[in-house]
C-alpha cells in the first residue's frame, strides 16, 4: 500500500463561491477522492489550519508521497516545517507540487533556484506528451486538452528536469514544461503544471490519471534513515575483511 | 579559426522557382554567407552532386564543424558516406542538421531511434528559449516570431536530449523541442528545428544568430584520431610505474 | 506478468570446460533460474542456434524485458535480426544487455556511438551505488563485491546515460559506469556491467537482485504498434472539433 | 576578458605550519597565480576576513566567475552573505566550489540536497576523464594521479549532474564523481573534488588546467538583472502586434 497525503492551503475554496462551487469540499479531498478509487493507495488530506500545518514528523513518517496545493499562502508555511518537508524528501518521500506550488517553501528550497515563470489567466491548454513510454504517462493520448487553465509560460527557472514529460501549449502563444520530474536524495518529486483552482481542471480524466500514475511512480522503494553522511569506510577494517 | 563545411542536397533550389527565389545559390551558400560575417570562422560549401557527395575523407578531416541540410534525397547519400559522417562526428567534429535533416542518415544513425515526427505544412511558429545561460541562447531574446514555418510537432522520436534550449510553439496547436544539444563520442550535436525551404527563415536575424553560436559551441577542442577503443592499461606496468 | 526472454550467445559454455563448470546450462538458464523466483516473471531462453537466433518476431512480440549476452559471437546475429531487436526495442520492450553486450548489435545501434571500453581480465571489482532511491537499486547496499570479474574501464564510449546508477571501482585502478539507463523510443535499457563468463557473478546475491529489479523497471507500460511518424494532426479538423 | 575572483576561507595557512609551508600566501593566491598565466582571465583574491567576507554586491557585480574554497569556517559566511552569492549565480555568475567546499552555503543551496559525502584522510587518487569531448577535459589525458589526496567517496548526494566529466578512483576502495557540472538559472557550476589543503595539489599542472579551462567554460554569456519572474504576455497586445 502506498500512503499519500495530499496538503493544501485550503483558502480560496473557502473565500470565492466559484472555487468552493467547484471544489466544495477543498482541492485536496477533490484530490483524495479519485485517488481512493485505487486500491494501492490510502490517502489521508490534511491543510495548513491543521496543528503544524498538518505536517508532523508523525504524519510525514508515515507518508510515501505528499502531494501538495498551495497558492496565496506559501510563506504562511513556517521555515522550520518547509524544511521539514525537504528533508524528507531527501530521506526518500515522494513529492508532488500542483499548479502554483512552484513558488511553495519546499519546492524552492529543493530546486535551489527562483521557479520564477510567466502567468496570465484563462488560456486553452494543450498538454502533450514528450515521454510516452514513461509510467506517468501510461495511458495517457498524444495530447488532451483543458479548455481554460491558467498560462504558465517559459522561462520557467528550474534545473533542468531529470526527466520532461509534458509540454504545455497554450493558445495565447506560449509553451512550458509541464510534466518534469526530478530525484534529490533519495526522493522522486513529480511537478505538474495544471490545476488553477477556478477551473475543473481535478476532473479531466487524464490530469487524474496522471497524478494516480505519479504517485506509483513516486513511491519510494528505498528510504533512509537520515540525511547525515554515510560512514567512512576504514580502511584497515577494509583489508581484514577483504583481505586487500 | 573555425573550419566549417555546409552540405545541402541542392535540389529544391533547382527544381523549384519559388525556392529558388528565396536562395538562388542554395540554403547553404544562404548560410555560408551569414557564417562568413563572423572572422574566426572559415566556410566552405558541398552538396550531394560533388564527388563523394562533397564528404571525402580529406573534407571532413579539414572540418571542424559540419551544417546539414537534407529533405528529399536522403537515401541519396550512401550508407558509406553516412557512415563516415558518424564516425566523424564521434571522433569530434561538430555536426548541426537543419530542419528536415531529422531523418538524415548520419543523425539517425547517431540519434539510435526513429527520428519521426509530426508535420503539417504553413504554419506560425514562435521560438521559446528554455536555457537562456546556454552559449547557443547568447543574444537571443526570450522568444522570437517565424510568420511561416513549416510545423514539426512532438512526439519527436530522439533520446532526451543532453540540453534542450529552444522550444518550438506553432500556432495550429503543436509544441516542439526545436533546439537541441547531443553528445555522441567526442562530437557535440545541435539539432535545430527551423529552416523550411519554401520561407525566409535563413534570413531572420535570430536564426542566423544560432547557428553562428552554434557553429562556435559544437567546434572541437579535443578530437581523436580513430574510434577504437582505448588501450588496457597493464597492471604490470602501472605497479611499477606506481608503486601500487 | 512480465514476460522475459533471457537470450546467450551459448558459446564458452560449450567450448571451455572451466566456464561449463560454472554455468553447466549456460549463463542464460542460470539468469532464467533465479529470475523464476519471482512470481510475476515468466522466463523463456533463448540462444544463437534457435532458428532465428530465437529471435523471430513472434517471439520479440511475446516478450516485455529481453536480456543479452554476448562477447565473442556477436557479427552472428544477422542485421536483420539485431535491427528486429532495435525496432521492439523503440516500439517499448525493455532490454538488458549485460558484461560484454556492449559490443552486440542492437546495443550499438541503438546507442548511435562506439561503444568502445578499456578492458583486463581478472581484477577485483567494489560496485558502489550512486542512486540509492531508483527502483534498480532496491536493496542493494551502498557497495559490495565482486571478487574476480572482468575490468571493464573508462573511457566508455556511450552517450550520457539518462541515470547513472552503479559506479564500479576496479584494484587495478580503474572506474568504469557499471549500472546506466537509456530510454530509446518507447523502451527501457539498462546495461550492467558485470558478468564474466570465468567468474560465478551470476550467482552473487546482489547481481541478481539488480537483474530481478531491472526487469520490473524495464518492462513497458505503453507500447506502440509501429515506428511509423504519428499522424499530423489537420488544422481545419482540429478546428471544428476544438472550436480553435 | 574573465573577472575571476578566488574566494577562500583563508584559515588553515594560518593555523597550521605544514599547509602554510605549501601555500605560503594562501590557497586563494596559489589558484590566482596560475590563472593570472591566462591573458584572457583577471584575478582578484578575497577571503573571510575582508569587509562582507570580500563578497559585497559590487564584487560580486564585477565577477564573471567565482571560485571557491572552504573547509572548517562554512559557518561564518551570513546567511545573506550565501543568499547573496546564490542570486549572483541565478543571475548568471560562474561558480566553481572546490573541494571540500561540496559544503559551503552556496553550494548546498544551489543544489537542494545535503551535499553529504564518506571521507577519508590520505589515500592516492587517479582521476578519470568521462566526458573527453568537453571543453573542461581539454589537454587532460585519459586519467591523471594525484599522490596523495583525502579520500571522498560515494554516496554524493547532490541531484544527478547536467554532465559527468571526471571520476576519481581511491586506493582504498571507493569511487566519486569528482567533477561534475550543474546549471541553475543563467550561472554555470562546476564542482571539483580535489584540493585537499594538506597536499600540493594546486600545484598539478593538470588540476591547473582543469580549473583553467572551467573558468572559460562558466564564464557567462548571458546574464540578466534581477531573478525576478519575466512579464507576463498581454494576449491583447500580442493580438496587435501578430495578428494572431
Amino acid at each position: 500500500m502506498i500512503k499519500v497525503t495530499v496538503w493544501n492551503e485550503y483558502y480560496h475554496e473557502k473565500v470565492d463561491e466559484n472555487v468552493a462551487k467547484l471544489y466544495p469540499c477543498g482541492i485536496h479531498n477533490a484530490i483524495a477522492e479519485f485517488l481512493r478509487q485505487d486500491d494501492e493507495v490510502i490517502v489521508r488530506t490534511v491543510s495548513l489550519d491543521n496543528p503544524e500545518c498538518g505536517l508532523s514528523e508523525d504524519v510525514l513518517d508515515d507518508t510515501d508521497v505528499l502531494i501538495w496545493w498551495s497558492h496565496l499562502l506559501h510563506d504562511k508555511v513556517p521555515d522550520e516545517i518547509a524544511q521539514r518537508v525537504k528533508t524528507h524528501v531527501l530521506k526518500g518521500m515522494g513529492f508532488i507540487p500542483l499548479h502554483s506550488s512552484h513558488f511553495c517553501k519546499p519546492f524552492i528550497a529543493l530546486m535551489g533556484t527562483a521557479c520564477t515563470l510567466r502567468w496570465r489567466d484563462d488560456d486553452r491548454e494543450r498538454v502533450w506528451c514528450v515521454d510516452p513510454g514513461h509510467p506517468i504517462a501510461n495511458g495517457i493520448p498524444e495530447y488532451f486538452e483543458l479548455e481554460r487553465e491558467e498560462m504558465y509560460g517559459e522561462h520557467f527557472d528550474i534545473p533542468a528536469p531529470d526527466e520532461l514529460i509534458f509540454l504545455g501549449w497554450f493558445k495565447g502563444g506560449e509553451v512550458f514544461r509541464s510534466g518534469c520530474t526530478f530525484k534529490r536524495g533519495y526522493g522522486k518529486i513529480f511537478y505538474f503544471q495544471p490545476g488553477h483552482e477556478e477551473y475543473p481542471t481535478y476532473y479531466n480524466e487524464y490530469v487524474q490519471k496522471i497524478i494516480k500514475n505519479a504517485v506509483h511512480w513516486a513511491a519510494p522503494q528505498n528510504r533512509r534513515k537520515t540525511i547525515e553522511a554515510p560512514r567512512a569506510i576504514s580502511p584497515e577494517a577494509d583489508l581484514e575483511k577483504n583481505n586487500l
